[in-house]
């Protein structure tokens, strides 16, 4: 008996319904979608197979399979440290804000106007960790704590007067933090020596110091610190926020830059991530830091507005000038920490800090009174026990006791405290010692005198007012309400994909048993862990044609950074010491660049034709003048532009026959999966984008995964395990599988969509943007297309003649698109001027339609500029985005009416988003750095 | 060793600080919140000891104690049936409603204003049934399946011309139904009859077919139904809706009523409840109809907008002329319901149910092809089958696979299939029954020709455009964005208790061990829930002084009505059978009369001086007049004026020398619980809302629960099971434990609260209400004060003069409000022209100061409509309130300005609530009834 099959996941995932979709084609001139897709994608590039995936799984099914993954998880409770601590995340928090589609499906805040509560979120961030840290500026996130302080290592360089190839790193640090900075520092020729800290301090450009150490060894390194200074050396402390609440900050003590995480601060594990690392700097290295910042502004109306700063610095750092390929933050996970600090206050944090240190203390203290040697006096929270010959034998005595220990080596076995830690788990681990010490009392602290914080943090009111739930509760509803997120409308971005983030994807991620697992636990606990990650590594692998898969790279960045190392170490295995050049086409995405000169590369630049695709004569050329330094050529696929060149294998081919390796970037994978295979097509390496293709939502600006995927003679140069030192390449990440945590969700997607669902939402997106710009055309010139005058799964609107004869610009139709409830699409990338859009298989007919709808509207208002009928400067683009409080406005100035202004389409009448503040100046905000929240005076009219 | 407390969850319930606390207190003037205390609460009725629960459990602790308690609930395939059957909550629907606190905490929609989203979808809801049911109006809920019956069966006797006692029962209607409707019917004179409705009908004013029967059949009841005209009687049809998307409506066959259980529809178990039942009727009994029903109407601009209908049946059902004690109905599940249809749509619906009776079919004709016997020939979902003496043999069998079945007796057993039936399932039900039958195909359908149904259903377009994930996630977002609920700002409800529903308390009742508990599971499976429901019951009755509780009643009005059931049982097992007058101050809720009324009592009115309080003088006459008849009083305490009467003890002894019992409704808790308990101070029986004192979500209008707490010589007079017939009171509700699925939230409350937390709450609601009533008095005359000038936990303030001298009425200040962002008081309860106000322990000192501050500003304008600054009817408060669109138009008429219209106060420039319809005309609505969705055309400007 076989059932009767209810309608798959796919006809929910994909907007249109097979009656819209028939509609859409008319429109585009197709028959059925596999003409459409005959003509559009380039035989040469197409699959010939159906993908090797088990049938789509409904959803009830996806998560049954799911729950019997999580059951294999074995949660015990975690005491291995190691820079992750377990922690309690605020119900309020969880429900409100990482369960909730108005805050997990937002996207970077590019524009701020319609990003004030994210990023307000994000100043509270940026506070928390400055004022902790003691240092003036911080950034709004990094990746993890071992690949933030790579980033401090570099911008050290940079920025300090040393001309020493050398970086010193504590024997203290973490055990992760050395192995990736290890894999970060030998491609730029930096040195790395391991050194105590005590006595004399080599020459070197920069150090840097584990605050508390791995060891748990808490000591004042103001004395490192002036030696570092007076060799024109930086300082970086890898400090951890908990402890910063009680003992001096490391700007206090002379650090230059503060790295770490801010897992601790409400974040759950997941098996490793995403967790928000944090970066903060001293006066004057503001502009070197890398990753995102944000900063206060004032928009049109002279109000503050928050927005990203410096901005400058990261989409448009060009190529070879790169110093940093950081792109993706951790913006989800950055907010939640920021909110954990609102919810409990410093008061609130100092008395969990002070909890913790006197767990510790008392499980030192019993330890000790039977006769056990703990290592360090001064501690704040890991204890480190010498049990010489007995270390693997107390860590399994404690985990038989359902808690898990790190054995530091076969003497040492080191206990770590956390939020979580109460009377019960200090005796479970003295029973794990053998010691039985019920009567030691939680009365001593072991903070050294001379470390004691004194300095006050976390005095802004809005750590303040939001102690009690309902409080918090609604300080989360008030923020998410200023922001335009995928739970409003759609999110044209060309440079993202923005498609549906499914509840049932989404829900394994806050179950415990994928939540509170400690990315060092024993694999053998972690079973469906295990299980879930090689699944999704092999789909992953069938999906885009290639043999193996490492989902270690938490970003696409490191993804491409990762694929790179891969290529380096396979020349290098096979003695091409000297291929060392990477083509990139001019068109290309900033990271790529940045990324080859972090993997020590020379950048060469291919030129594109007036098309937009590779320009093959410039590319002989190139290939002639570096032949036998190739070393790769990296490439998007579509490409930028959004089409499908067919180009391509002739490319690969050209490059394979230098002695070159191909990358291709997975940004546009969206538009080939179940399609075409890049693996297959004639590429060696991709990374793909899992929070692109693969559902995993933006969360603000991250979390992102990127994991790398290659051929099988590049299988061995996979990104190897951040605790051994076992493979040809190190990790580039801190945790074994980057953002394990995460990984549910795609693996949701792909087993409930299937071969066909996957290929059919390929399809719809190809479809789609055929739609958008068959719909547009008559009124933007569409800027690039291939074959049969068809884009691939984006398209460009080019509106430079309109700003020519108008001095209408893209920034003004982007801010208008706000008043008309609508985040713009991509702006001037990949070329100045235009907008990229893609509007993904996820939206439906109406909102497709609504989009155009708008455009073409906002088309009429710039005719009217045209004409006359609207006046050059007053007129509603200009003024755009109009918030309530200026069309409400008493006195109304402006040539046009306020309907105009408000509600240019009626539909706006039925659930209109009000923008919370009107254009942002982004260069008052550059001039004036303000990078902290802003006393409320500052609001005050 | 003993842990280093962190902060008690009562410090995150709780809103004020410490510090606020003292600012507060210092207004109030008292040094201490237990000199407060000592003054407000009469030491008559302090209670002596702390309350004895285990100590508050934090968070954390108490998420872990639930799980635990969710592990011993097994959660079997459940084939039970029996008006409850499995089914898929849309995880979309699941994430962004029923967890979402924007839908949960709303509240009751009698500010329609303010609640457009939530009634559009209960208006949606009410399409859905009326549709179905081929009924032209639908309500917006009832409480379950056989409560619904019980009110159809009154409405047949208020409305019918016969002049029988005799309401006729289908002998295949559901067993839970006729218990209950023998509960419901035997104080009211009316005589049940069980037949078969075939062969000649006896005499009645009513007949409840049930549609398909209990035991799967289904046929055609025309001829029922005509003979049951011919007599004057109406026709109850109760009928399962997924049912009727395949067979005719109920309407097309006759029936006058249609009622059952819209629980199928998306809505999990939750071992009992809560679900919502609905009632559909033919034109012409729509003014009979008791619940709420939405309507539509018009606002201000002649705009459509929605509100409840015909309200004047229910608030206003005053005393003996009630005719149903309905008030809470169970709006969140409604809207459950009615967004799965617009999530499935016809087409879904229905090929949901062909699914359904398929594999019935499947599973019937595998039987019979192995030589069992199916007793009906003709079914929809549920498959009988004859196993002479085995039946209890197949279901251990089944139970045995993991299946659960039903044993209709020791010779039948009935299978029903549902939306998770699969093949699986159907394997496993034959092997219970000892049959392979795997080569059955999936082909037959058995409905019988003459009930194919051919009318359609479900064409409105809303039914037909949110079917993608994207689309059905934006429409949720889009209604919840035009409502005011609790995680916006405070609702200053007077007449119910808006506390906090902390997010801990809500996650556990979406775990699938909770939900997925059909009600009529063995016992032995629901472990947990048994647990968790005795040590719930033991806590209210720690609590409320008494002895014991069932919590059983699935709404206040339910606990009333076996209140006073236990009441009327007690006096007649002890002979006093003529005991049936029930004393009710003028001051009561009308429900507590239309209880009475039900319960086969007499009310009698005891008037109250003029400070609120109960007449002494008049309670003697009363009970004077009808000492041999006087069954019970029943008052409310504090009472409805937010008094604490000093009287109380009094008032119980004066009734109780009379030979009466003593009820005191349990509304106003929130006001007792720690410091005072009613079974110590006097009372024989109490009903809680666990849905204002103990955190259960309001919902937007239900679920509530309201068990029902007595003294011991009560306690064998509680509610009776309703599968059972073995107690001197029937059941009240469906369910054996009433709404299940949602205790958890109330017995984590209580676990997290402890005694001292729960005592702390109820201090700080009664400073809060004090501290309101203190800044307001200079601006509002307080109406009703006890000892030391002080309130209980609400006040009430007067506005009849104000009303007299300006013209503006409670009405302008309670929508004036929505324009500073809040959701009115309740109004013109229990005095008509004011205004009462309950602020609740959860608000913080902010939020309170931002109310008064509101509510100051409001005064200041109504002195300008006295002074003449403001026009008599063209003012702010009379036009309130104001949309973005009326304060955006570019024509502005008004004396006053914009901004005095929409930014009266600055603060309100942070984050707008913006109405979406302007000020309602009620009349309009109830003169021109529509109550399902109207055509789009409406909306057309």
């Amino acid at each position: 008996m076989t059932d009767l099959s209810a309608p798959p996941f796919s006809s929910r995932h994909i907007g249109p319904s097979e009656a819209e979709q028939q509609r859409m084609l008319e429109a585009v001139g197709f028959e059925s979608v596999s003409d459409l897709v005959a003509v559009a994608v380039p035989e040469a590039i197409r699959a010939k197979d159906r993908l090797k995936l088990p049938a789509a799984a409904s959803e009830t099914e996806a998560i049954a399979e799911l729950r019997a993954l999580a059951g294999r998880n074995q949660v015990l409770t975690s005491m291995i440290g190691l820079g992750y601590h377990d922690t309690i995340t605020p119900a309020v928090i969880r429900r409100n804000l990482l369960e909730n589609p108005g805050w997990y499906t937002a996207y970077t805040p590019y524009q701020p106007e319609i990003s004030q509560g994210r990023l307000e979120a994000l100043l509270n961030f940026q506070t928390v960790v400055s004022d902790l840290t003691g240092l003036p500026v911080a950034g709004a996130s990094l990746l993890d704590e071992a690949t933030a302080a790579a980033e401090a290592m570099t911008l050290a360089r940079r920025a300090g007067k040393s001309k020493s190839n050398v970086f010193v790193v504590d024997t203290d640090a973490l055990p992760q933090t050395k192995r990736v900075l290890a894999t970060r520092a030998e491609p730029l020729g930096i040195t790395l020596v391991e050194h105590p800290l005590d006595g004399e301090l080599p020459e070197c450009f920069g150090v840097l110091v584990q605050y508390p150490g791995a060891s748990g060894r808490l000591r004042d390194f103001r004395a490192v610190a002036a030696a570092a200074h007076e060799a024109g050396a930086l300082v970086v402390a890898a400090a951890d926020l908990l402890a910063l609440t009680l003992v001096a900050a490391p700007g206090e003590l002379g650090a230059d830059i503060a790295v770490g995480s801010s897992q601790r601060f409400g974040v759950p594990f997941g098996f490793g991530g995403p967790h928000a690392a944090y970066m903060s700097v001293r006066e004057g290295l503001q502009r070197q830091m890398p990753g995102r910042l944000v900063g206060v502004s004032v928009d049109a109306d002279g109000d503050p507005a928050y927005r990203l700063a410096l901005q400058t610095r990261e989409q448009h750092i060009r190529r070879e000038k790169a110093t940093s390929n950081i792109c993706t933050a951790q913006v989800l996970l950055a907010v939640i920490a920021g909110m954990y600090a609102v919810y409990h206050g410093p008061e609130g944090l100092r008395r969990i800090a002070h909890r913790v240190h006197r767990h510790a203390v008392a499980l030192a203290d019993g330890l000790r009174a039977a006769g056990l040697e703990v290592v360090h006096r001064e501690f704040f929270d890991t204890v480190l026990v010498r049990v010489p010959g007995r270390a693997a034998e107390v860590v399994a005595a404690a985990a038989e006791r359902g808690v898990n220990l790190w054995q530091a080596d076969a003497d040492h076995v080191s206990v770590a405290c956390d939020e979580k830690t109460g009377a019960a788990e200090v005796t479970k681990v003295w029973a794990a010692f053998g010691v039985d010490a019920s009567d030691v009392a939680l009365e001593g602290d072991v903070l050294p005198a001379a470390l004691l914080r004194e300095s006050a943090y976390l005095t802004h009111p809005v750590f303040h007012s939001h102690h009690s739930e309902t409080a918090m509760l609604r300080y989360l509803r008030k923020l998410q309400d200023k922001d335009i997120a995928l739970d409003r409308s759609m999110i044209p971005l060309g440079s993202c994909t923005m498609k549906l983030n499914a509840s049932t994807e989404m829900e394994p991620i806050t179950w415990p048993e994928f939540a509170a697992m400690h990315p060092y636990a024993p694999e053998a606990q972690a079973g469906g862990y295990v299980e879930l990650i090689g699944t999704l590594e092999r789909w992953l692998a069938e999906i885009t044609g290639y043999d193996a898969v490492s989902i270690q790279p938490n970003a696409g960045s490191q993804g491409e950074f990762a694929g790179l190392l891969a290529i380096r170490a396979y020349h290098r295995a096979h003695g091409e010491i000297g291929r060392d050049v990477c083509l990139i086409p001019s068109s290309a995405h900033g990271t790529n660049a940045a990324s080859a000169v972090m993997a020590g590369m020379r950048v060469v630049v291919v030129a594109c034709d007036a098309d937009g695709n590779v320009d093959l004569a410039d590319l002989d050329a190139k290939i002639d003048k570096h032949r036998d330094a190739l070393a790769a050529i990296m490439v998007t696929y579509p490409s930028t532009h959004g089409v499908y060149e067919e180009s391509i294998t002739e490319v690969c081919a050209k490059v394979h026959g230098a002695g070159g390796q191909v990358y291709v970037d997975g940004a546009n994978l969206n538009a080939l999966v179940g399609l075409a295979k890049p693996g297959e097509f004639g590429a060696d390496v991709s990374h793909l984008n899992l929070h692109k293709t693969f559902c995993i939502p933006h969360g603000g600006g991250g979390p992102g995964v990127g994991p790398v995927a290659v051929r099988a003679h590049l299988a061995p140069y996979l990104p190897g395990h951040p605790l051994h030192n076992d493979t040809p390449v190190g990790p580039v990440s801190a945790a074994p599988y980057g953002s394990a945590g995460i990984l549910p969700i795609s693996w949701a997607y792909i087993r409930m969509m299937g071969s066909d669902g996957l290929t059919a939402a390929t399809e719809q997106a190809i479809l789609s943007a055929n739609y958008l710009a068959r719909r547009l055309a008559p009124h933007y010139p569409v800027l690039y297309t291939g074959r049969g005058g068809l884009v691939a799964h984006e398209c460009i609107i080019d509106l430079r003649q309109i700003t020519k004869e108008t001095g209408v610009t893209v920034d003004d139709v982007a801010k208008r698109l706000i008043d008309y409830g609508f985040h713009a699409p991509t702006m001037s990338f990949p070329v100045a001027g235009t907008l990229m859009i893609e509007p993904t298989e996820s939206e439906d007919l109406d909102e497709l339609d609504r989009f155009v709808d708008a455009m073409i509207a906002i088309r009429g208002e710039i005719a009217k500029v045209a004409s006359g009928d609207y006046d050059k400067t007053d007129n509603p683009l200009r003024n755009a985005p109009h918030t309530a409080e200026s069309v409400v406005a008493d006195e109304w100035t402006h040539p046009y009416t306020r309907t105009e202004a408000a509600y240019p389409v009626p539909s706006l009448r039925d659930g209109k988003y009000w923008v919370p503040v009107r254009r942002i100046d982004q260069a008052y905000g550059d001039r004036n750095l303000v990078c902290s929240c802003p006393p409320l005076e500052a609001y005050e009219d």
